[in-house]
């Protein structure tokens, strides 16, 4: 915990949290847990969400008057950061992605009557979500080329298009589908976000793609997924026609301190797991492996750097919070690459430190390594906000390349 | 080709194998054999064994008068390169790790008797067999420590022991169990090798170790064995009693050669499909990935640190053929370390330019990023064999520490 | 500016001060100045002085009733950074090392007599001091052996020894020695800090030891010392006897504060000129070398690493001024070693994106580049911050190793 | 040494030139020596140049017929990696750039009485002469666009241009320049090389520009050169009209290999100065730098990366001697940038073993530490030559694209 960005809430909460998390959860971590079908596990966690509803720690992310605690962002940051210790913490708090974006947009910017249908079952943990916007045909970095299309006929949207990557779609109520509605706007006002429920006609899940190795289901599936002549209702269209993009960035930004925090958390536990080995394994001459030199570089190493990474997050979030995102925008996308490469850098010093163990799933060091990977790819890849950070700074110097 | 390195049977051998490869066997790839159990797989893999036998290129590793080619290890190196640019070329060749060291070991060491019951058949692909060494409870890192035993009661060892990453031993006809069988000599020589055929009483496979995700079977397993009063005849030890580690050492030697070449046939196929991505993927404003400046330093950067790991370890054959393995320990610690950081290095690379198509089990990227993580920790970890080359330096120039 | 730790003051006195060393202190960085004497450029800049004295800007980090503003810590240190944003601007403002950490001593440990003496001189720039620690003969990890000895003699103290990199000591007024006056006391509790003139007899300056190229003298000036019976009164002890390790641990927390800052300010200098140059290169085809991928990386990996620098130095000094600097030692290890690596890797991309310019005098990249190698050395080298750090955090996992 | 490129010259040769330099030439290197005015250091030097005269090793790049040994590449390369092993080796044998290089194309290209006259005094070591092609004003990774030009008045050329890194002209009998001749043709035929005496009116040394700290002077200068009406014989001009840039790329492909094995050269010095270093320096409690696993790490990694880096340019040059340097142009862009990286971390790597005394100027670390940074930029950058590798390796799969 950051004392620079504690509050009364985080003071209070963060230690409950932690608690459950290390009475219920943890132990449920076994290689079955972590190498099986999502399925398999879904029931207990399932099992899990009614002790937290009962404990008071139900619904961290919703605002006062729906029942939460009205958390600032960097609050809720500090909370995702200790939920992320565990591959099942957000789930079992409801707070996983992509449920909790959907949840925050339609919240924003849908009618009562899409919230009475689609939200209110969602923040009780009754149904599942999907959001549906990257295409296996066009490059993620230029968010703008889009394939799929939403035609309005009458008092209907119907949508063609394929996509990929729709994170959680197996067993969802609905996608947040991201389809062009106006082709002859400027780019960025093209494409709208419609929600389609998955029971609709023409909605296909072709496959559940295998990822590093699984294919998983339930909420930890990735769907390749194919839209055709589906037809929903004009009023699932999620704010205005054209908006699409402008909603996404706004879903990314505080997506962005999620996934962050998500990633500090998951180093903290790796660095935990790193120490522990480091104080008990014995290397057959009476030493530790912690008094390894190296193993010392890595841990000196890993705790400045996931620190200096929880304190630019932490510090996005609160300017987020006083100011709005796009006032953060460089900082949304420093944090990104920052918080990625510090995740992935600890998660491979705790395997080298486990030996043999480390390349198992007697751990979950195994479970992050093939999973986390992606988070310099996902979300915009390291290569697109390190360029947009650098044009955005050298456009303060005067540079107006095209490149 | 190193042109440095080419003779009349690489010339000749080479791309021979590489049509094969790429004809019978590339064609395989594909999301299911990469990530499904390995005898899903197999029964294939065995009819294209057949093909091989027939074009004349089984037993590439065997000595002239056993049928084979009688390569030296500098061109077996240059082989085994072009046969790990697919998952399935070492199986599909009878050259996979362990049996090939097995083979080496029991060819030189065992009686006639104890050859044509075992050697024979593993020569012919008919059965497979495993290696026994690690174990859970001691660090991998200082070998001499052992708990198994092997305790003499007549003409035959009783053995028992707690054993890890036996690697293909579901499945095996035999182990080659590493124990102590001198528990009063000096600690490199308490230790020796003894064949255990799997279905002797008291071998048991506890599991299939879930590695990286996967626990899979058949020769792709790493298991979990215990060895519990295990009786097999003494004429089952191969070599001298006591002779163990040095066994060991003369394994690892050319193992690593195996290993290393491995790793860059490995390194020159993500090479290869990064190199084939950045041609063919399309940024949405007419220029392609591979005009990306990162895409290219990438690029450049991998061909220049594999054709270094190349000419190191082709060197290092060369050497061990020409002066014996003993004189190059040196050599032979640095390529394990550096060839390892080259390939995981170029595996990274080429996930990310393949972006999220990089993350799926839709190319064998995703394979060799799980699977091949432990490289830099088996048969002696990057941290062992740094010190150890290290030390051997400086005792040159007069250092005799402890550490 | 770091608006989370923005005051009153550092609102009103950082653009103040940006505004001096604009107009009068950067247009003195010229090749003569970056790589002459330090002597050349002293009588000008002592001229600066008096102009920064009129300004009001004098003497920021004295106390309120000793004619400065009571700037906290974390205050001064956002003043730092500023400050060394230009190679001279720290000896214009009085604020240099040495000389900054001796007033601090004096002002705390010293009798009214020896302020007067030496103390009150020095705040009004009239005289300089060194510091006299490191020997040649002995490791500076270590630095419990000393080899110095002060010997009571009656009223007085005298001093033997050999000392290196006492800086600043050519023209120096006093030597500030660390000395063994305890040599049967606990290891920590052998040494005292005593303040020698350097006109007393026995004290030779051997040489301006010659760094990175350069002697330099006056100020810029690394001396080697030796001490052959200097005789001082006894009164000249700082503090108490055996105290001399406490002092310097108490001398070395904001030291380290103030080292960390001035090399953030360093890197955002160096920054701040690969950006001018990347808006102004023309590569010869109509293109800008910040349009180049690479360059913008640099950029923005430079943009994220320097921000995360600041956070944890501020962080760190706003902890130690609410809770005094033992209860961050592990923080100040931490930001020891992160923020030179930041600043070297940004003095190195710098120098890189000016080309055949960034190796020559013309810009002070390359008097960074040479003088600030050093900042994984002294103070401590990253080993031992490392090392330090990891055993602090084993130790509350159990570990009580030796090494 | 390394074998795989040993021939009975460099059996011979190498271990008499170890000899000599540790003999003659080592005990040259101290402060005065690598900080000074090369002048300084030059009358002994060309003492020792007399010597190498005397004992038979003069002339070692020439031809069997011009008096050398008529050694090939890849056997000068490793001749030039001994001569490397201290800042004065390839000056003493009068193998130092820019002379070898004008030797050689002057040597190739130039008439017999433009030999008589430039080239027999410079083979004798009487003269020296210096290489004039970089522009300020023009971007180096851009050799097409040059300012410099040189219009043929009657039977002379009239030469206006401003040059600087024109090396080794203080003191130079003449320059060799590279000057637009041809402004009409197409981009790569309009310069040609040219030679200007440095008597000629018109030529002006303007400065010797300080680089990193110091300017020197003699054969250490790197000189900002004026020309303004240069008039000179048109018997002057080396090859035909319009070669320039096909000379310099003749020129600059053996130059890499000359660079590389000098760099290498370097690289095994300092590793074995921090090998004397770990086994020499004691850290206060009876245990050596060597015994730590950090400093045994980096000399692992030194001593591999160095191997594979010689390995690459023996390999280039042997390529180079059977097949011209055209066919491997890939090579020779992947040595330059793979080689630089390995020499400037391995000089880090030493001063940081060192410590304090490895940024003095006592050890000649820090000379080379501030004059091999340019390695990454002079001869093409290390951005050129990857982007020129991966280039030339993505048009073989197709790729056509204009950056």
């Amino acid at each position: 915990m950051e004392a620079l960005f504690a509050t009364e809430n985080t003071r209070k909460l963060i230690p409950e949290i932690k608690d459950f998390l290390q009475k219920e959860i943890y132990p449920l971590e076994n290689t079955e847990s972590l190498t099986g079908k999502f399925s398999n596990i879904a029931p207990i966690l399932d099992q899990k969400r009614e002790l937290v509803k009962k404990s008071g720690l139900w619904g961290l992310q919703f605002g006062e008057k729906d029942g939460g605690l009205g958390l600032s962002l960097c609050e809720f940051g500090q909370v995702s950061e200790v939920l992320a210790t565990t591959p099942f913490g957000h789930y079992v708090f409801n707070c996983q992605a992509p449920d909790i974006g959907n949840m925050e947009l339609i919240h924003r910017y849908a009618s009562e009557q899409i919230k009475s249908k689609f939200l209110h079952p969602l923040m009780q943990g009754n149904i599942r979500s999907c959001f549906s916007m990257t295409e296996p045909e066009f490059a993620g970095s230029n968010p703008v080329n889009l394939g799929t299309t939403a035609v309005k006929e009458g008092d209907h949207y119907v949508i063609n298009g394929h996509k990929w990557f729709t994170s959680s779609a197996d067993g969802a109520s609905f996608a947040v589908v991201m389809a062009v509605t106006n082709p002859d706007a400027a780019p960025h006002k093209r494409a709208s976000q419609i929600i389609v429920p998955t029971n609709t006609e023409g909605f296909k899940l072709i496959r559940n793609i295998s990822i590093m190795g699984e294919s998983s289901d339930h909420w930890a599936s990735h769907a390749e997924v194919s839209y055709e002549n589906c037809r929903v209702p004009a009023t699932n269209l999620i704010g205005e026609e054209g908006a699409g993009f402008m909603l996404a960035q706004e879903r990314l930004g505080p997506g962005r301190i999620h996934h962050c925090m998500r990633w500090i958390g998951i180093s903290e536990r790796c660095l935990d797991l790193l120490c522990k080995r480091a104080v008990s394994r014995e290397m057959g001459d009476g030493t530790f492996l912690g008094e390894k030199q190296m193993v010392q570089f890595w841990i000196a190493e890993s705790r400045a750097e996931i620190d200096a990474a929880r304190l630019m997050v932490l510090r996005t979030a609160d300017n987020i919070d006083k100011f709005g995102a796009s006032t953060v925008r460089n900082q949304i996308s420093a944090i990104k690459f920052f918080c990625a490469k510090v995740m992935l850098d600890v998660i491979d010093r705790a395997i080298q430190v486990h030996g043999a163990l480390g390349i198992t799933d007697d751990t979950p060091l195994s479970f992050w390594y093939r999973h986390e990977r992606g988070a310099r790819i996902y979300d915009g890849a390291d290569e697109v906000h390190k360029s947009s950070l650098a044009k955005s700074i050298l456009k303060d110097y005067g540079l107006s390349g095209k490149k």
